[in-house]
C-alpha cells in the first residue's frame, strides 16, 4: 500500500476517490482536527449531550449504539441533527463478525437501524471475505451515498490475536472492496502488511487509530494506550479518544487538548515529510 | 483436552461442573435432541410463532436479536415464557468482539439487555483473553445462576481466519475461565489444539457446530455447510441449523427430520466407542 502519511487532509479531500472519505478529509482542514470521540455513554440524554458539547472540536463521533438504555429511533434522529449542525459524521463501532447473510440483516436492520444514521461501520475479517462483500452489496444496492466501511485490522487490547495474517488478509479484501471499504482501524499505515507484492499506486486507506490517551497506559480490562504523537508518526489519520475526553471534570477542555495535540502531530508529521 | 465424545448426555447432564451445562445436557436426554434452531427472524411475530411451533423438538434455541424490527422488551419476555413452556435454552448470537470495558455494557446493558433473557452468548477472542475475563465477570457479580459463554473458535464461511493460533488461544482462554465458558461454536473437538501440552483430565467443553444442512452444500455469500452425521463425527454436541429448517414450507417437518438425524449421528458415535 502507498502510504498517505505525508499528503495533507486537504490534498486527499480532493483526490480520494470515495464521496464519503473526501468528506471526511474535507472535515478535517475545515475543522482543523483529527479527533474522532469514542461516546461510550449508555442514556440518550448523555449522548446528545456529549455530541452537543464536543461537536466542534471533532471530525467524527464514535457510537456504540446497542449500549445506550433508552434507545428509540428518537436517539439517532436527533444525533443525526447535532452531526449535521456541527459537521460532523458518525462512526457506529459495531464490529460487524457474523456470515455475509446475517450482517447484512444487522446491518440494514433489526430495531437500531444502523445503516440509516451511521456514515462509517466497521466489520472483523475472522470470518472471511464474505462479510465485507455482503456489507459493500448492502451499500451499494442503498439509496444513502456517504456509506463507508472500516476493517477492524488490528486491536489495542493486550494479547489481540488481530495480528499477522489476519491484518494481512484485512489489507488484501479491502483492496477488492475499494469502493466501499475507506480504510482500517488499525495501530499504523499498513503498507508492508499485504501478501502480495503488487504496489496500488494512488490508493489511500484512511486509518483510525484506538487506544489513544494523553495520560493513561491501560485500564483493569485488558486496554492499552499510546499518545497522540506516537500514533500519528505511526501512521494513523483519526484518532480515537473516549475516556481520555469525556470522563474527566471538563470534556470540552479534554477535547480541546486532544484536537490541539492530533492537530500539532499531523502538522509535524508533513512537515517532517517534505 | 480430552474428549467427550464418547459420554452420554445423560452422564454429561449429571458429571459437569457448570449448572448451565447440566441443565443443557438434560434437556437434550428428555428431549433427544441436539438440535439448536438459529432463529434468523426479522419480527418478533415470526420469532414467537417459530419458537412455539419448533419448541418441542429442539435443545437450543439461537436468536439475532439485533435483526428484530419491531424489538420491545415485549419480545424477550414472551420469548422467554415459550422457552420454559418448551423447555430449552436461549442463545442469543452476539459474537462479542470488543474490549472488555465495552462488552460488559453490551451484554448488559442497552435497549437489548441481552443478559437478562439469554442462557447462553458467544465471543470472539480476537481482542484478546481481556473479553472472555470482562464478561466472566459480569456473569460472577450478576444475580441469574444459568448464564454461560461460548467462545467462538472457528467459523464455517468460506476464507475464514478462525483458524490455527486464534483457535488454540479459543482453547487456552476457556481453560483459564472454566466457570462461564461452557464450550466452544466450532466444527469439530479441538483436543489437539492447544499450544500447551497439558492433559485436563475432567474437562468437558460443548461443542455447538453451525453451518449444519441435510440438503445445502453453501449461499452466495460464503456460508459453507456439512451435514448431520458428519458433524457428528467430527466431536460436535449440538447442531446449529438455521435456513435448512425455517426456510421451507414445513419447518416443523424439517425440526423433526433434523432432530431425528442428529440424535441418530449422536447414538452411532455413542455406539462406535463403545
Amino acid at each position: 500500500m502507498t502510504s498517505r502519511s505525508s499528503v495533507s487532509h486537504g490534498e486527499r479531500a480532493k483526490c480520494h476517490p470515495n464521496a464519503l472519505a473526501r468528506r471526511l478529509f474535507a472535515i478535517a482542514e475545515t475543522k482543523q482536527t483529527n479527533i474522532a470521540v469514542s461516546a461510550d455513554l449508555t442514556t440518550t440524554r448523555e449522548l446528545l449531550s456529549i455530541a452537543e458539547a464536543l461537536g466542534p472540536y471533532i471530525a467524527v463521533f464514535k457510537t456504540h449504539i446497542d449500549i445506550i438504555s433508552d434507545f428509540t429511533s428518537d436517539t439517532t434522529d436527533q444525533l443525526q441533527r447535532v452531526a449535521e449542525k456541527h459537521n460532523f459524521l458518525i462512526f457506529e463501532d459495531r464490529k460487524y463478525i457474523d456470515i455475509g447473510n446475517t450482517v447484512q440483516k444487522q446491518y440494514r436492520g433489526g430495531a437500531l437501524r444502523i445503516y440509516d444514521w451511521a456514515h462509517i461501520i466497521n466489520a472483523s475479517v475472522l470470518a472471511g471475505e464474505g462479510i465485507i462483500d455482503a456489507l459493500s452489496r448492502t451499500i451499494e444496492n442503498g439509496e444513502e451515498r456517504d456509506r463507508g466501511i472500516l476493517i477492524l485490522a488490528e486491536m489495542t487490547s493486550k494479547g489481540s490475536l488481530a495480528t499477522g495474517e489476519y491484518t494481512k488478509a484485512s489489507v488484501e479484501i479491502a483492496r477488492k472492496h475499494k469502493e466501499h471499504v475507506i480504510g482500517f482501524v488499525a495501530t499504523r499505515q499498513l503498507s508492508a502488511d499485504s501478501r502480495s507484492d503488487e504496489a496500488v499506486p494512488g490508493e489511500d486507506f484512511v486509518i483510525f487509530t484506538t487506544g489513544i490517551s494523553i495520560s493513561s497506559k491501560g485500564d483493569a480490562l485488558g486496554q492499552q494506550y499510546q499518545s497522540p504523537a506516537s500514533a500519528m508518526e505511526r501512521g494513523a489519520d483519526f484518532l480515537i479518544v473516549g475516556r481520555g475526553i469525556y470522563s474527566g471534570s471538563d470534556p470540552v477542555a479534554s477535547a480541546k487538548a486532544y484536537r490541539d495535540a492530533g492537530w500539532e502531530a499531523y502538522l509535524s508529521r508533513l512537515e517532517g515529510s517534505t
